[in-house]
């Protein structure tokens, strides 16, 4: 058997998230769907993120086994053109490499970086206005990433992870970086937060931002960071960030 | 009477152009019906340029008259944001200036700055999906640029003029500039093509960007942009590149 990795931008607007779901819309329904039409029998996919429902993704990874007839079946070129053809116009697939054998796109992520785009602005802004929280009035900077020092490094995440299903399982993650920045995209300003780990729970990186958004609008203290994380309670972080300002950007391995 | 002027973002996508028109959706359309809605009388706007349908704009200026008791009825912040509130979701008003009497959006506009995006990858970009001309493939950025020179000065563009309403008017314009360059926006890569001018004709920047699309695929030499030019014939030029890659970028009085 090979392998094979796809790195894969979508929108996530249109869809019920990353995961295939019976019946719905999503990534990576559309996905297996484009390559069981290629390889004319069920393919199953791994991934570097199950992105939630309406999150986007420049750099998702995903990769599947196929046999080494099947990959000598046509160019990495040909595939791509072929896979674009097929999937939802949302999607698009930029690259498509082999991989070691075992490799799974999952598994052996070292590094996932997310993207937050804040949108400060009284008017929404133009290109990106499907990809950003439009959050008017003023953000402090400056308390933002004082806050999120407290975020760096091995801890349990228990306090900023949504789902109940996590209940009994591990919640410590190693988060290796979260800054807080401007940004100028196309004409428009933002507020970037960069949030890179080796793994992130269940709505994690918008509950994350939310909780910064209470510091930088000053209903917060950036100490308080600190406590939402000691607290190992869901109820004791800020509200979830809106999806639609979520962009899963990179995956390193 | 005073004058106002709002600078207005849209996006294209959901209308049949700039100008006011009967029964259809368009962007002076909505401005007018929602400052009608405010003043409780109608209101006739001026703009710096009439997009085409599907064009997009960040900086189009918009102005219009009103009696100083007008004026005085809200704050430019309570102004905004009532007309946020009114105008079409595509629709952003972003600022909003007192001009001396008798300023005019269209007729005091010295320099209007075009923007026109390109996406050579073979997947098609993510934030800007629907703000630029997908095609895929290398372009000779060199030779682009090379052929723009040539447009720019005092000229008659009639080559680049679409519309035959503009027989027996002017088609002199002065092009101060024509720079071709990569951009990086949002995680991807583009070919963007600034097209600076006191004005200009109807499709002009879009046809004189397909023009140089067809230097810049080694179809046509830089030469050719002198010659197509010096026709004063529009079925010298090339096609007229596609309306979602255009930005109506910025306007300076």
């Amino acid at each position: 058997m090979a392998v094979l990795a796809l790195t894969v931008s979508y929108d996530g607007g249109p869809f019920c998230g990353f995961a295939r779901q019976p019946g719905l819309c999503t990534v990576q329904g559309s996905l297996e769907d484009a390559l069981a039409l290629l390889y004319r029998r069920p393919v199953e996919t791994a991934c570097a993120g199950r992105t939630d429902s309406g999150v986007h993704a420049l750099g998702q990874v995903v990769s599947f086994e196929l046999t080494e007839a099947e990959l000598g079946m046509r160019s990495d070129e040909s595939l791509l053109r072929s896979l674009n053809a097929l999937v939802h116009e949302a999607v698009g697939v930029r690259q498509a490499e082999q991989k070691p054998d075992g490799f799974s796109a999952r598994f052996d992520a070292r590094v996932r970086e997310y993207r937050y785009f804040i949108s400060t602005e009284s008017a929404p802004p133009l290109v990106m206005h499907d990809f950003c929280w439009h959050l008017p009035g003023s953000l402090d900077i400056g308390a933002m990433n004082e806050g999120a020092r407290y975020l760096v490094g091995e801890h349990d995440f228990k306090s900023f992870c949504q789902t109940v299903s996590a209940i009994g399982k591990p919640t410590c993650r190693n988060v290796m970086g979260v800054e807080v920045a401007e940004a100028s995209i196309a004409g428009d300003s933002f507020i970037c937060i960069t949030v890179t780990g080796n793994a992130f729970l269940h709505s994690m990186v918008r509950t994350i931002v939310g909780t910064l958004a209470a510091v930088g609008k000053g209903r917060r203290s950036p100490a308080w960071v600190g406590e939402v994380l000691a607290a190992c309670d869901r109820s004791a972080a800020g509200e979830k960030a809106p999806a639609q300002g979520l962009i899963f950007w990179s995956v390193a391995y």
